[in-house]
């Protein structure tokens, strides 16, 4: 099957397009797709540019792209709508049952307004990511009576991305723990982390996966051994079990879907919103 | 004016519906909005409770929540659908284009499909993650060949977190160098940075906001007076011009924002999409 080429366009960074576009060409198994994001498109030459690159990938692939196109701009819009593409526009389609609601006219001008509370937004990430790599992999700092959450587990299951993830994207002060021979081997965990234990939070990962990820690391050698790596995981299940503190397998989870899953599950809150 | 409640509506982490729904409410400004999101929506007594948050809702406000919807199973959209919110499902308004464009029926079915590729696109994530955190400020690791990018500029400038965002959201390599005295007073970078400067990219911030996130930090002292912050970035701005570095004013821009337009501006390819 030959590849079709995916566009992106946006007046912005064409975050908005690119995440809805791969939502639904998710729902299309089978399919070959080049994805292209033309973000900036903030002048009639750039969307001149940009039907441009629609119409010779047209040509090549003899089959029309699909476009995603998050510009809010009339003029720009009406330059793109030309391309040989299939034009699929989210404010076409959108915002006018939104103005019909909300009584008021969308403000049809592209970028976000950015005023005070970007700032406070900016500095809450900034914040909250200087707190997990402070509190990362259970390190000198151990602020924990500031986290929102503490994620426990074995080396290499996730704790590390997810933290990061958490404050970039929401705000929320995630420490993390590494679960090592010294609480494997008793079943108990430090004090320290007893103390908060309503923060607590599991990672833990398909054996095989494990292994997989930790071979990447260091090929040979106990670290990524079947045996290391099982037995890891049952004492860090039977600490979960023990204390009773909740936990997800990351196995099948992306860094997104493990974030979103420990805020639904242990109520945390969000200090920003994307 | 009163607040309303904006639903997303998700059988995943909502994330898309978020974006999407955020991206088309920055168009009606002045509004208040509460945002609340409904992720996993994936048995029927949760799209009945989500049905009865949203119902809650608009009999205390007094006005349809907005309802953004990215449920892709048929059973539970036809729940959700009866709430007494304005429902705006993407899925409905896009899929039967793709589908005919496509030639194929969507599978309709909740969550991604998770194969090696999946795998493979965390595995890139996790160790671009990983070298970002070793070449973070200018640190005792230099792996600058491996590099795609390296950010300069003074601290709290916003390297950090951008080369987080880099690797997490595209694993793009990105290492960064603080500018301190030591380049500012003499006006010349290390050799280890001229050696691979058609790498590096440099970001500079407005004075004033550059003091205000300093004093987030530091209240008192030369660190974060106007004069410093003032000398710091004239200084950086001459390095940028002397060894002809391109660079970003991140004052107005979200890390998102930052990320995105230093890939559009070096041309650094993605490692993976999200």
């Amino acid at each position: 099957m030959s590849e079709r080429s995916v566009f992106f366009l946006s007046d912005q960074t064409g975050v908005t397009a690119e995440t809805l576009g791969h939502s639904l060409l998710t729902q299309f198994e089978g399919q070959k797709f080049r994805q292209v994001t033309l973000p900036f498109i903030d002048s009639d030459d750039k969307a001149h540019e940009a039907v441009e690159k629609i119409n010779t990938a047209a040509g090549k692939e003899g089959a029309r792209p699909l476009v995603f196109s998050t510009l809010v701009q009339d003029e720009f819009r009406a330059v793109v709508r030309q391309s040989e593409g299939l034009y699929l526009d989210i404010f076409d389609v959108f915002l006018e049952p939104l103005e019909k609601e909300l009584q008021q006219k969308a403000s049809h001008t592209a970028g976000r307004a950015h005023g005070m509370s970007d700032i406070e937004s900016y500095m809450k990430r900034i914040e909250a990511t200087n707190f997990a790599l402070a509190n990362d992999d259970g390190g000198v700092t151990r602020n924990y009576e500031m986290a929102d959450v503490i994620l426990i587990g074995v080396s290499r299951s996730g704790k590390t991305p997810t933290c990061l993830y958490l404050a970039l994207q929401y705000g929320v002060y995630a420490a993390n723990f590494p679960l090592t021979d010294e609480e494997l081997d008793n079943g108990t965990l430090p004090d320290f982390l007893v103390n908060e234990k309503e923060k607590l939070f599991g990672l833990t990962i398909a054996p095989t996966r494990l292994q997989q990820i930790r071979k990447e690391r260091r090929a040979l050698g106990k670290y990524s051994s079947a045996q290391q790596v099982r037995y890891e995981l049952r004492e860090a299940q039977k600490i979960f079990k023990k204390y009773g503190i909740p936990h997800v397998d990351t196995t099948e989870f992306s860094v997104e879907e493990i974030a979103s899953r420990i805020l639904n599950s242990t109520g945390v809150e969000r200090r920003v919103r994307p």
